[in-house]
């Protein structure tokens, strides 16, 4: 049997590579990359979790400026408002970082993490994005009728076999195997059982997975190159999805100190935590991670914790602080590369892995 | 390019096919699993770590009544002596498990560790085993010019690529890299700093590995099957090491409670616990394991741990009791198969993975 790089994926989206770039939010300026990613044959995805309805929409339009290939916008499955509770104690653990940065104390009255979900769905819908892929859960039941009623393709991001299950019961159209490599947030559905996510490794999800679900499965977590996605194919994924292996092409509006931190890092720099966000996610051990484990407290959940360190985060990018930013990444960084274009290493992968698999 | 199933580690041990039973520790009866697998073309291995130098010498003889292929014998590298500080304090922690199976309690002076190492080598070297593959950690200088001499080939565990550039370095002849999906006991030299481990996932550390090292690299860690083996062989490895797979297989000698509790078990079912032995291990979490991390302690360190909890595990083996029995197991679970012989398991395997690489 050959496998060949057409594989269900490359139909379901109109791509011709079954190579997917992972939805990075928080990353400055993504027009570039996603485009680059979709005009190069695969399917570049806007990390658009953060971003408010119109920023949205202006992105959106920026990467249409740039190609006419498909692309995908990922989002945040709508989550819990923001909780209060341990705040005073938690925000006041924060202020020997804030201090080092001169960030100012802020007042619980100031921290409200908007709820964009419903506008973020309805600039999607309304500038026609084909492709909507998610984390942290599924569309609840309304959203997903206007999807599918829109023509949208729906992916979902599962990270053990029963939420992919759930993913394909729900009717999504595809779904990411996310394997405990990955960098940055868990999709984990659920994190109140599981603090720190589920932490399936890749290469026992990914088959696990494609055996129990029928829509096709995208591998993700340490996937850096055509090895990691011809192996991907062999355990029976349709395709892989990558994240940290973009972070520091040309096209990556990645903070500079952030692909030096990256650029510098081994499988052994990353560690999980709940630190930044409330959320656990992968991310290279820094100052800001080692300061707050040692004050031995809880952050707060997901998003309010994420909304209560923004200021710090934003303060160390200006101040090129790469101890106090979230340096998210995967454990696949020694294969990492500087100065490659992001169209280059699309096709350095695919050439790759149409070698091995023969 | 097509990939061979014969690699370099079929020459490297005179082996037909790229595939090492995991030496797995504390399995009774090992002489019909390792034979088997030996004979049907892989390298069986016996887990001899906790057995007494002449109980080696008797499996081996049993080995080699059974087949005249090569196997090799897995040791723990020479470690620390017993420590017994906190020594009550743990040990009283224990006694709410030992009530419940009418184990007694011991006093420090019935937990002695025997240093077995010495005579454990002795005995490969008399008895001229031909494959030494050690764990946690490197031989010593001395004990490596000896297995040198012996015409011995050495495999060392790695858990980071530092870890395998070390074995390179110190003389072994291949590697495995063991993931963090991996069932039972973390490879890692040195769990002071990292008390889990370092568990970085298969997927991600074979092919950086790989591309550090110049021996062979055999992968280990969530592998279950043909597309593992593949897979493995497509990131750079020159095979791979199985131990979960073979647990459930005709000729192995794991508790049949054991075996259910495999069988039963999906990829969310195993947790990283020190609390069997003081060092990091992957199995399925039970009664044993939140019992002890109710209590809120750390355990000793390994191997006074291990010998502390003896007793309560052997009991819980004669009570059919799976709650409070080291379940170890790796993340791939819903792929085990029962009633299936080892050869068999080989077989489909080996021809699995030539039918995916074509």
């Amino acid at each position: 049997m050959t496998l060949s790089m057409h594989t269900r994926i490359c139909d379901l989206f109109g791509i011709r590579y079954p190579l997917v770039l992972a939805g990075m939010a928080g990353i400055a300026n993504m027009a570039p990359l996603v485009s680059a990613v979709s005009a190069a044959g695969g399917l570049g995805t806007l990390g658009a979790a953060y971003l408010k309805p119109d920023e949205i929409r202006a992105v959106v339009r920026d990467i249409r400026q740039l190609t006419d290939r498909p692309f995908a916008v990922n989002l945040f499955a709508p989550g819990k408002p923001d909780d209060y509770e341990n705040f005073d104690i938690v925000n006041r653990q924060l202020d020997g970082i804030r201090r080092s940065l001169g960030v100012p104390h802020p007042a619980q009255g100031e921290i409200r993490t908007p709820d964009l979900f419903e506008r973020q769905f309805d600039v999607l819908l309304e500038e026609q994005v084909r492709i909507l892929s998610l984390t942290f859960g599924l569309l609840p039941e309304r959203h997903s009728q206007r999807a599918k009623a829109a023509g949208m393709r729906v992916i979902a991001t599962a990270t053990t076999v029963d939420e992919a299950i759930q993913a394909e019961q729900a009717g999504c159209d595809a779904v990411v195997a996310q394997g405990s490599e990955a960098g940055g947030h868990r999709g984990t559905f659920d994190t109140t059982l599981r603090r720190m996510g589920t932490n399936i490794g890749t290469m026992a999800l990914v088959p696990q997975t494609a055996d129990a679900v029928h829509i096709p499965v995208i591998a993700a977590g340490g996937l850096m190159d055509g090895r990691g996605l011809a192996a991907s194919l062999i355990l029976g994924a349709s395709g892989v999805q990558m994240g940290t292996r973009f972070l520091t092409s040309v096209e990556s509006g990645a903070h500079p100190a952030y692909k030096r931190a990256l650029l510098g890092s081994t499988e052994e720099s990353t560690v999980l935590t709940d630190a930044f966000s409330g959320r656990p996610a992968r991310g290279i051990r820094n100052a800001f991670i080692s300061e707050w484990e040692a004050g031995g407290l809880d952050p707060l959940p997901f998003p309010t914790q994420n909304t209560l360190t923004r200021d710090i985060r934003s303060a160390a990018a200006r101040q090129n602080d790469p101890e106090h930013m979230a340096l998210w990444a995967g454990q696949g960084t020694r294969l990492l590369t500087e100065h490659l274009a992001a169209a280059e290493i699309v096709r350095q992968t695919i050439e790759e892995a149409r070698r091995l698999l023969g």
